[in-house]
């Protein structure tokens, strides 16, 4: 599908074909960190209309690959793009976040919501920043897409804004399992129309981010989290590489990593070798340095970084940090990691 | 120590000692939910003048045992007492949480606290509330004395208020790892003071919370926050029977269990029998009912709470919530939840 990449090593490494070194990049590269970002940001109105225009939202996705380095380019949006596209608009207020006027707390508010519409009509900025992005990028590295995962798109429906405990989404799943499964259904139906018009538009390679999976018990993540990223996967089933990310969902990382995925995103408390041990050969892993850890001196970031890839068993990995880099980080030490990334050899024995 | 208790069973329950069934509690028992607590709570200027006025502090303490049964109390209070008693006053802010006006930066900064002080003078008025609640309580239950693990009371002493990532903290134990160990040990050495003085006053049984444990890497936590711990459980060294409540700290459990406590708390994510298969009967299990469990009717509050019992191998439990229990929940489900384990008859094969 894709043209002749110049770099494809991302893509590689996800299916778990030879590669001549580790590929990395960062989860919120594009973004926050760089002082080339924040003067466009600073340009616009707010967030939503970076987001929601693709000529700048196609310039700060491209930043990191010409400022940083990276192996991949992730287009700059939001997972609550979703959400809105679905009928309840959100507002991204400074300082505070994320947040919708209208939730979904009954059955009748489900009138409020639409799952069967066109997401190209919709979600085109998305689509329209997709392509110019990768006319800019004139086939240089692979673009990756994404979306949230149903649950944690619910967890914003539901609640309307962040929470510490999401206790407001968790306790629909006690008091109406059947609308929370409606609910999710839905999300899925939008979300698997919307990774697919991505793919079309031409991305190469997938995300998809459970940010909240760490606030459920295993037992209500295989319930109400699961089923849902499986027919995502099955969705997808392969046409580009596919990654999941449920952070904090340690004990259900086995599960995941049984779906129909080619790559298993790990944060910074989840053991790589533990895991690796579990998974054998069978899907590449993605991460997982602490994002703190670039906050230490560049000989640290140098030495922690390569810690981390010493610890690797085979080829099968894409560096990343364990989360999305913290917005006071200095650019200059994410260049150290990524270069310390590029310097490394991979020994033999890990083929 | 104890003059004869009409229940001990949480005691005997920690100890490993025979039960006629499982004592039950549940964190944030004293405030939040009851409206007996919010009377009294609205009668005063606010969250602080409650905690440092022994009249009051044991009122509330006491309220949920006569008005929900439970088989202990624990003193209303905060773990942020110790962080003001070193020198960093804080404030409570509505709908925001903690503020600190003076937070730990560099090392210049730990002029601004002491660890070497009289703590029955200056965490008197805690120490007052446990001996007025003893006596009012008459030995009916046992009173739960608590402070905060040392890696979470630094957090709150770098960061200067809550936050989802902490990752002001972390930056310090990757930026200055002398620094931070030199706070952690003062904290530790307040701690333990103020334990102690606990115990004198008439704590009958302590919980260690590590409130932000899930927030580090297995390698950091087994470095900046399990010695502390473990410094403390040797200080305290079964003197009174101790908890430790990790929350999040699911690959640490063993470690945790490793030290001279008595029993290990456990949050709703965490599961129950892989724990006691991997620590055998050598410490009791407290927890761990998913909080949100308790917005479902009362026959499902009801049938979740047996599975739980029934998920015991062994009388070595403490039932409690995973976490403490959520502002809106109804008492009269949370009645349901302890009259189930009241009702619930220990199978013979469990002792």
């Amino acid at each position: 599908m894709s043209q002749q990449l110049q770099n494809d090593l991302i893509l590689r490494a996800a299916r778990g074909e030879k590669i001549e070194r580790y590929p990395v990049w960062l989860m919120r590269q594009a973004g926050r960190i760089l002082p080339e970002y924040r003067a466009v940001r600073a340009s616009l109105s707010g967030f939503k209309e970076l987001v929601e225009t693709p000529k700048y939202a196609a310039e700060v996705t491209i930043q990191p690959v010409d400022l940083l380095g990276v192996d991949a380019a992730i287009i700059f949006s939001d997972i609550l793009v979703v959400p809105e596209a679905m009928g309840l608009e959100y507002q991204m207020l400074e300082q505070k976040g994320p947040w919708f006027e209208k939730t979904i707390k009954s059955e009748s508010d489900l009138k409020l919501i639409e799952d069967q519409f066109d997401v190209e009509d919709r979600l085109g900025y998305v689509l329209e920043a997709i392509k110019l992005t990768n006319k800019e990028l004139n086939n240089r590295v692979p673009l990756i897409g994404f979306a949230g995962a149903p649950w944690t798109i619910f967890c914003y429906m539901v609640e309307g804004k962040g929470s510490k405990t999401f206790s407001e989404s968790r306790k629909m799943l006690y008091t109406n399992p059947s609308l929370s499964h409606a609910l999710l259904d839905k999300i899925t139906t939008v979300t698997i129309n919307y990774l697919k018009a991505q793919i079309k538009a031409g991305a190469h390679m997938l995300q998809l981010f459970d940010s909240w999976a760490g606030i459920l018990g295993t037992q209500q993540y295989e319930e109400f989290s699961m089923p849902y990223i499986r027919k995502i996967a099955n969705a997808i089933d392969q046409e580009v590489p596919l990654t999941i990310f449920s952070k904090g969902a340690l004990t259900s990382l086995e599960s995941i990593a049984s779906t129909n995925c080619n790559t298993v995103g790990l944060d910074w408390n989840m053991d790589i070798s533990t895991f690796r041990e579990s998974i054998g050969e069978s899907r590449t892993i993605q991460g997982n340095l602490d994002p703190c850890a670039l906050y230490s001196s560049h000989d640290d970031v140098h030495r922690l970084t390569t810690n981390l890839l010493d610890s690797f068993k085979s080829q099968r990995h894409i560096v990343n940090l364990g989360h999305g880099v913290y917005p006071d980080v200095d650019p200059e030490k994410v260049k150290t990691f990524i270069q310390t990334v590029k310097d490394y050899q991979i020994k033999e024995a890990k083929f």
